[in-house]
């Protein structure tokens, strides 16, 4: 099974070879996406009258604060829209998508931060309540596991349910990292917009494990946060993590045959 | 298995027993929830500065006028906030509910109305763009089968996939009648908030396919829409087509029990 994770912008940025691609790998293996999508949440929110608020953390980590009506609107547009228009895209591509949120079956538990500690205004550390932000704790891969080995593929929404069950905004790129960790996937894939982690100016083609946690203070925010899934799903049982770009031809059957990308195994 | 239709706005006006009486019932049947939630369409529309257009046909049926960009934002709330509302509240008592959307493993396939004859703002017949509305004309009944036969309990968006991939806006009672047609199910039933159909000022308790199919020109609007879903689901095979109540105690026990509630019978 490869898990995949694509951002929200789906069209966008992707080659146009992409959806073509999809479809040939979904007739020999079995595919999971997940989504992000932001951007999108931002976008809809505002024009519902409900400003964003975005809260940097003391490492310089900017995020989105996401209080209870933000999380319902994130909520909406994430399982609603964005991962609707996925599914429908595979769909008309003759794949049999079904469009679900970390929530559904209780796929995605996670914990909610009950605090922040966040630079205020001011550039003083400030603690606030955590809003409906969560980190992952436990995957159930029941239902995913259930769709794929009966021809289906998933397109999961990064939404998880807190032990309260509230529906608490989580980290795509982590939850692709979960679900392939949940699932026991042989691959994930984090497509995005540049081939791979770049440092000291050359793109860095191969890694373990370790040597990737080592390089985590060095890399900047965003493709941090990538290679810090690579290695939370390696961790997790996943026998390769590969970053790679959309914007080549074929870019998914590009990335599983390690063509101009990042690919981090155990050892 | 049995199909059970309930509204959008799911807390106001069910009976504060219905969750722990869906619970009882997973344990010993299958179930497939199909839902509405028009309103909240109109809600958000509003809110996002897309005042929604009713309109009239000759028959003086009143219905949403679903342009692009009210699909759009039909999907978005159906499938994103109505249908992971319901799930969520399922999740919390312990059932495995996994909401989809009619589009999802092309559960719904829907003929797009090409075009529509209204009555405008003068009286006066006329012939508009059908816009994102359909009529379903074939259920694929795998996913909703494979979810069910792995103790899942799917919730449904009432959308549907047209010919070209578009997403169309469906009518719940249909869709639900559909889905336990394509299903094949025993039952279905149309949670409402009366307790079934009334006709000369008396609740018809039992009524056979064709005594309905001869009543519907005498039904009022909005309860007509049911009875016509249920006459739908027994000519497709279903065994039992139920109206009832949801504001009485333990509301889905209380229909299967036929207790005070319209129960149809293909004879």
């Amino acid at each position: 099974m490869i898990v995949i994770k694509i951002g929200g912008s789906v069209v966008d940025g992707l080659h146009p070879s992409t959806l073509a691609d999809i479809k040939a790998i979904t007739e020999k293996d079995k595919l999971v996406f997940v989504h992000g999508g932001g951007k999108e949440v931002t976008a809809t929110a505002t024009k519902l009258g409900k400003e964003q608020k975005f809260i940097v953390s003391p490492g310089g980590v900017r995020s989105r604060y996401t209080d209870k009506e933000t999380a319902d609107i994130y909520t909406m547009v994430m399982s609603g829209k964005i991962n609707k228009a996925i599914t429908g895209m595979l769909l008309r591509q003759g794949i049999k998508a079904v469009g679900i949120a970390g929530i559904d079956g209780g796929i995605l538990k996670a914990e909610r931060k009950k605090k922040l500690l966040i630079i205020n205004e001011k550039g003083r550390k400030m603690m606030i309540d955590g809003g409906y932000t969560g980190k992952i704790n436990a995957v159930d891969p029941a239902l995913v596991h259930n769709l794929v080995d009966n021809g289906f593929v998933p397109v999961v929404s990064p939404i998880a349910l807190s032990e309260e069950y509230d529906f608490l905004n989580v980290d795509g790129d982590r939850a692709a990292a979960y679900v392939a960790g949940g699932v026991k996937a042989d691959k994930v894939i984090f497509i995005t917009n540049v081939n791979g982690l770049i440092l000291n100016e050359k793109l860095v083609t191969a890694m373990t494990l370790e040597q990737a946690k080592a390089a985590l203070p060095k890399i900047g925010f965003g493709m941090e946060k990538k290679v810090l899934a690579c290695t939370e799903a390696l961790e997790m049982g996943v026998k390769e993590a590969i970053i790679a770009s959309g914007q080549v031809e074929n870019p998914i059957s590009s990335a599983i045959a390690h063509n101009n990308c990042t690919v981090i195994t155990p050892k």
